[in-house]
């Protein structure tokens, strides 16, 4: 565990850098936005915990009227339930016995479930859950347009349903259908053809169930990008978004109604960086840079600080351009970087420092930083 | 801290997955091999911690001949010295008081180096390091055509250089001149012709310097794609090296002699991944992603499987291509990837699973992982 960045009461100029800001005020919209939305929508709300990785803002989310948590590994799922989270849905295959004995010990405190695209799965994860004497739940993951996990075809997926309905331990829940691809398509029509696509797809496999009369309580999926499609489709009964609590580069770059960006959420989380070398008149380095966002969703933008720019980055720095028109930069100033990819972002450090109009209010564990086992 | 990934003695199939693999017979021979090059042009071996994050291994690299470590960050340096490394150069500016009187209280403990490109931190740094009643050594780091840190010009390093002859507490000990930008380029002649500007730039600052009869002891400087040319250059003695330990995809695609690859160092480092899904005959979808390894430099690569191919991403997945003449993967097969970029990723692991000839031989923590501030 590294150093804590700051003290609650801190000055944001006082936080040690570089530092993973939460603005409280924005996150907080984002939060109950959301909420508001699945309410109105007539579904529940199972926030993604691989975004935040943090059992404090899990149980801020139920708080606010989500179900629970989903997570991709087992390694985050334990962080969730020590963390007091009562019900987890593993959005994924889990592999290895080691793996499912972990997940099984877990029944024993909280409502687990997993998802399964292969027959041999759900041999090896009714194993774990009868030795461990505990009940699984089992979601039949089908491919709806990804190409990366789950079953192709409504037969397939029937077959499998039956055979977790018949497995000891484990209980049929319904399906997982994530459109993954969907969710970053430059315009809202693209995406709301993506998840058209995806629903013929669930409502095939939704009747095939239903002729060998197995009903499917769940059918769980979407992401920040399309959750109105998912969540108004009649099908969907569960979102599992994530990136919303936050916003990010990548997100804030597509479009959104009309010929608008997408606008639907805040930004609230930022990367606090100092500027660490001054030696141009037009340059600014900062001290964050590959180890405190990450970069394969390109650059990080400066917040709120118009003619600067990220021109540049590597390890642990960030070189910043200075336009003819922007406030000049001093050395030991500090800017907020808005990262490019929050997920990965986040997974690169171990505290969240919540601040509330420029003083520090929270800290918050990332607790599931590195959970990736 | 995570979970451990394995047990001393296990066999690398019953490693957990995602896990940090290194192959130690690849990493001895790198380790020897640079020791080897420094010891034959007679300068000094300082290699970069900022690569991989670990006493254990920086302990290593110093019995193999090197002076000490440098490292990017006060958090790298405080894991260095608290894992038994007694020299250490922070090869970067260090800016605020707080982290200054943190590199102060490191010297009471070890020899510390740090570098300047600016006057008001020579004061800063003189005021921690007499406050703290220790000597730290200062460095200029000079711009030698990277355009991120270092001043610009001879006549600004003389009066940086003078500066730190003149403070309390600071000992003048040399110039800073690593030239980032070339370490990447596609030819070698590209490389060599890059570090000939760099060492014009580093001659004219000497000369300079000499004229105001102060001497540079140390000339720090270089990475793995051009060692070789400051090594033989007559100007810089000692050699920051990171990356050679482990090599990564990112310098295998590099040039080298004639018109070959770089392959001066083996693939020493890798990320273990399991088949978690596999619901087609062309595709296997393994369970590390971008929170296994960093994704800014490109895909990573199977190893030693020949037709198969990384082909997407994403946080907690991977999606490898299975070509006609590909042996076949079954669920739960396990295969090694070669990172895109060694440090990045190296930053997402708290664990080193050292094997030799397939059995689990170490397990070094990565006590700097996440050490940024």
């Amino acid at each position: 565990m590294t150093n804590i960045p700051a003290q609650i009461g801190d000055s944001l100029e006082n936080v040690d850098t570089p530092a993973l800001i939460i603005d409280l005020d924005a996150f907080e919209s984002n939060l109950f936005k959301m909420a508001a939305f699945a309410k109105s929508a007539g579904v529940s709300l199972r926030p993604h915990a691989k975004t935040h990785k943090c059992p404090s803002i899990a149980l801020k989310q139920i708080e606010a009227g989500a179900v629970g948590q989903c997570c991709q590994k087992v390694g985050e799922a334990e962080a969730l339930v020590r963390g007091g989270v009562r019900d987890v849905l593993v959005s994924n295959q889990v592999v290895g016995m080691h793996k499912l004995r972990r997940l099984a010990a877990l029944a024993k405190e909280a409502t687990i479930a997993l998802c399964f695209d292969s027959p041999d799965q759900v041999t090896a994860a009714s194993i774990a859950a009868s030795e461990a004497g505990v009940q699984l739940g089992g979601l039949v993951e089908i491919d709806v347009g990804m190409q990366r996990c789950g079953v192709a075809s409504p037969d397939a997926a029937n077959e499998l349903a039956q055979r977790i309905h018949a497995a000891p331990g484990l209980i049929f829940r319904g399906l997982q259908a994530y459109q993954g691809l969907a969710q970053h398509l430059p315009s809202i029509h693209e995406r709301q053809s993506a998840i058209q696509s995806a629903a013929d797809i669930v409502r095939a496999t939704v009747e095939r169930l239903s002729k060998s009369g197995i009903a499917c309580e769940l059918i769980s999926g979407a992401g920040t990008g399309t959750f109105r499609f998912e969540g108004l489709s009649g099908l969907w009964n569960e979102l599992q978004v994530g990136s919303y609590v936050f916003m990010d580069a990548d997100y804030a770059r597509i479009g959104g109604e009309g010929s608008k960006r997408f606008t639907d959420f805040d930004h609230s989380l930022f990367v606090l960086a100092t500027v660490m070398s001054k030696t141009t008149s037009d340059r600014a380095i900062v001290d964050a840079g590959l180890k405190s966002y990450s970069g394969e969703k390109g650059l990080p933008w400066v917040y709120n600080r118009p003619g600067l720019e990220v021109v540049g980055v590597s390890d642990e720095h960030g070189k910043i351009k200075i336009g003819p028109d922007a406030q000049q930069l001093f050395l030991g100033d500090k800017i907020l970087l808005i990262p490019g990819h929050c997920d990965p972002t986040v997974n690169l450090h171990d505290w969240y420092v919540g601040v509330r109009k420029g003083r520090v209010e929270s800290l918050w564990p990332i607790t599931a930083r590195g959970a990736s086992t």
